[in-house]
């Protein structure tokens, strides 16, 4: 299997760069018969997209979604789905220096030493413009699973600011997506300080998974701690994956840990309990800072727009981990 | 591929269980012509064995792997190496409890829901018993690596008691295999305590790899932190994995971030620089406490044993990614 | 792995259906640095597209491949490289009965069964339309491979006519394929009479490939002449493979088997000896006769236009071995 | 996955060489539940077993198989089942020459071109043996298939000899497993000539599924019929396969073709019908002939010896394809 692709039954391939022709995905090991078309794609991407706030990039890109195959009269038939998105923007000759000239913190430097021969323009491959194909892949992964299983993304940190309460209803509301409006205020007005500045800032993502099935995941190097991790790592922005109790686990004592479920993250033995799935993600602070960011288009924090990418990754993770357990059911 | 197997060029299959008759480990993909023998396991497999000190299991295992298929004549042939150890140590009368009964934060609800009918002897798969079978594999997987790749762990923190100073000399000398003797003392001694109130603590490793050679890792699904991030939560006791900053970086400043390129932890992109790899796993608590430790043989604070089975499995990814490497070169 | 990819380290991912809006396929695992742009997939393309003689279907498609990543200022970056063709022939009204009635030989009805919901239009999926994509990844194969690698495919057999003489410059200079100019006279006359009928005949088919690098192809499940059967065979028109001698050798001693290197088709062991690799497919007669073929635009025989289909899926399986035999190197 | 292994929810791992300790296989993705004991594999090992007649190898081998994990109190647990097979006959100083000298039509000359250093005694890893680990997973993955799916091999052909009639009782009843009890007679008659003068000579096997569940294979690239070649062209001995009307499609007409249900073999669209599936194989001779025949231990015909792994592995891909199925349902 390519690197570009992930997934076992249900299995994602993604291709395109940021300023090439049109990004895409293929989806193959959808089960026929489930309603999509491409207007579902359309709230995700819209979630994921630039240019939605103040605090974020001002790249404009409508991100119209094509269905190229493997949905017949409004529904899968069981054939790979392929969705390609055009870029519109494809003002190349801003990155012309970017030849030559490697962003500090950015994949300019691997991918040129790789691969010798590179699209450098807005980082090529390695640009965040990326995840539009797991956006749409985590549409089609959604459909897979019960109806019930609610995937919900929020920022849980920025910077100093710590969300202190949880109101799910609050999360779209704020252009940060947290679900505690008083922090929302305190985290936006954080990052625009720092855009200012020309700086940056990371964050930390809580997902949530509710009325998750149990019996996820598969002994021993496909635990779903594992399969998750590994989704969740390959976001570019992502330095840190933890789920339940996560890194205080450090310091907690077994009588502690044991004492209360959600320390366990609805993950034993590596296998979904039937639980809420808690994960957290750490997300760095956007390299382009400085005089990269006096350029070009860039989020001071991405934070939130990294969240429809994480529920994506994770309904990924669950719909193939939903299909191998009917397998051997 | 199963799920008990993980890599695609070097490739390895673990099987057995914790008091079955034995545990083992396929290794496909080990080019030809590489000194092995069964003494080459000894050393990893000693690190990982219990009853190295007053603060691990009393179980008592000789551990003697049978190496049963491709080596000839002390060098591997580029077939697969199987390897055996078998358990001698299978009093399963003790266990005949856990039969129905499960112990909390242990895989016995999950596997009893999911398979119906298990091995719950001493946690039968699920137990820190396979990992055995990695320990094993990373030592062949350190053998394709250039002689001067270096991958070392060590205990950052358990409970409150942190590193402050790195000697890599200091790691193999005490319990805890921490590079600070001095806080590696005060470890010990929250360990001992713990043990003797039937409780058990957490904690934080670090791996370091020096001389990590550049552009291992490939986009975008198998950056080379992905792949880190499945191999290493692949292992029961992990809770949480960062590379370099790590979760640190949700309250960094871009700014702050790219001036110190430690922070990177050694991958840019996905891609590895050639600079060192840094790691960080959490550890969690044993969940045998209370009246499971008082029957059982159990670790108060598994982190020092877990140490080689982190090195082994990040040497199975560089590996791995070290031969995909060279098919694209 | 998806069913709809092949291939490890050099791995096709095909889409579309033959009468959606497109068909294409995703390259992924070819090395940086190779010259290539759309118009090098339109000789191959041009060979296996209908329309070309007489005796093929009237089918007109312009098959115009548009390249939407990968490339980069004429060179390959390493990256995912997908190319899409779309349909212009969509006359879905003809195919209105295909709804309901299954075609004789077809995939029709356990696609019916199997998907419940599927594209009936022409095969949909089943189409022979879906061989574009190996011809394109074909032509991407072919560029990995060292350039003295040479396949050549030509049709042994038609009906109860077959080539006597191997002229290599005669095969497409006839409508056949056949390296026997005489021979294809009389095969061409043959597939003619049974046009008239709506009847329809089968072939064989060989493959050589000159100048094989040695030693490709790895114990034991992937042995280059496995590998090769799962390629050849995965062509819907494929009835039957073998190598070398193949089935004669149900009826040959082991002294005349060894006694000419030939009937070893260039593979011992299941790894190639770098000599010529010899291979034969049996191809079925289309289905498509009678009232079905009265209606449609069908080949009477598809041997000709399997040609190229077969070449590529050789070089997919030879490129892929390459970059694996690298690794191990 | 390495190329040791083969499946992708039923997933086989071959490892062992013929003179080295020993063989096995481990099995990854048996459902839990299914009674299973070592005492299931010995019926078909005796069918694989040499020295079973007059026309078979000397060469005596208790092939005692020892189950080390995956099964529990007689049923499997979902975890990985290891099998192994030790190698009594180590009468390695048999084989010093050919550490040197290649016996033509061996692997002995492409393994040692590839990999160098290389286990030279009675072929190592190409040696017709590693065949065990195929038996031992075969009658897994039979354990998995609906108990009615009933996989019959038999000889069609030896030399010039052919079946005419078709018992099933008969197979088992004669040395060469032939169907046709006078047909048998002359294949014994002609195999015992050619072994008198250290020849040997090839033939053709056929496969009968009968009650094979319908639905199993999956486009494009994982039809039936081409995962069923990969599996059967992965034997060593084999050289051609068919299923269906097969290489005599090449001299059929459509008309013809689409008249008898039994050309398609139970494959439609590369998904089963639910109908009998008929692949065919063809076996070359042993290439132990003269000066090597008359040192070892060899078979002048291989065919009957085949039958039991050819069986295995058509029921490996079917027991594979079964769970696929299942997830997609």
């Amino acid at each position: 299997m390519g690197s570009n692709s992930f997934g076992n039954l249900f299995c994602v391939t993604s291709f395109g760069e940021s300023h090439g022709p049109a990004l895409g995905v293929t989806i193959d090991g959808c089960p026929a018969g489930i309603a999509l078309g491409v207007e579902d794609f359309l709230p995700e991407l819209g979630r994921r997209r630039p240019g939605q706030s103040e605090i974020t990039t001002s790249r404009k890109e409508s991100d119209q979604p094509e269905l190229l195959s493997g949905v017949f009269e409004g529904r899968t038939t069981g054939m790979p789905i392929c969705v390609v998105v055009r870029n519109e923007n494809q003002r190349s000759k801003d990155y012309e220096k970017l030849r030559t000239e490697f962003r500090p913190g950015h994949a300019d430097e691997t991918y040129a030493g790789k691969y010798g021969h590179r699209d450098h323009r807005g980082g090529g491959r390695s640009s965040g413009r990326e995840t539009l194909a797991r956006v749409i892949a985590g549409v089609v992964a959604r459909k897979i699973l019960p109806e019930t299983v609610c995937i919900i993304g929020h920022t849980l940190q920025i910077g100093p600011h710590r969300a202190a309460t949880f109101e799910v209803g609050a999360i779209e509301t704020n252009a940060v997506r947290c679900a505690d409006s008083q922090a929302a205020e305190h985290m936006t007005g954080y990052i625009q300080e720092l855009q200012r500045e020309f700086n940056s800032c990371g964050g930390l993502v809580e997902i949530l998974v509710q009325n998750t099935p149990a019996h996820l995941g598969e002994p021993v190097f496909d635990k779903l701690k594992a399969r998750l991790a590994h989704a969740v790592m390959s976001i570019g922005a992502v330095t840190g994956f933890s789920y339940g109790a996560g890194f205080a686990t450090a310091e907690m004592r077994g009588q502690d840990y044991i004492s209360d479920r959600r320390n366990f993250g609805g993950i034993l033995g590596g296998v979904s309990t039937g639980e809420d799935l808690r994960l957290t993600a750490s997300i760095k602070p956007s390299t382009s800072v400085g005089d990269t960011a006096k350029q070009g288009r860039h989020d001071p924090c991405i934070v939130p727009r990294v969240i429809p990418v994480l529920e994506a990754m994770v309904a990924i993770v669950l719909a193939d981990a939903w299909l191998q357990a009917r397998a051997y059911q």
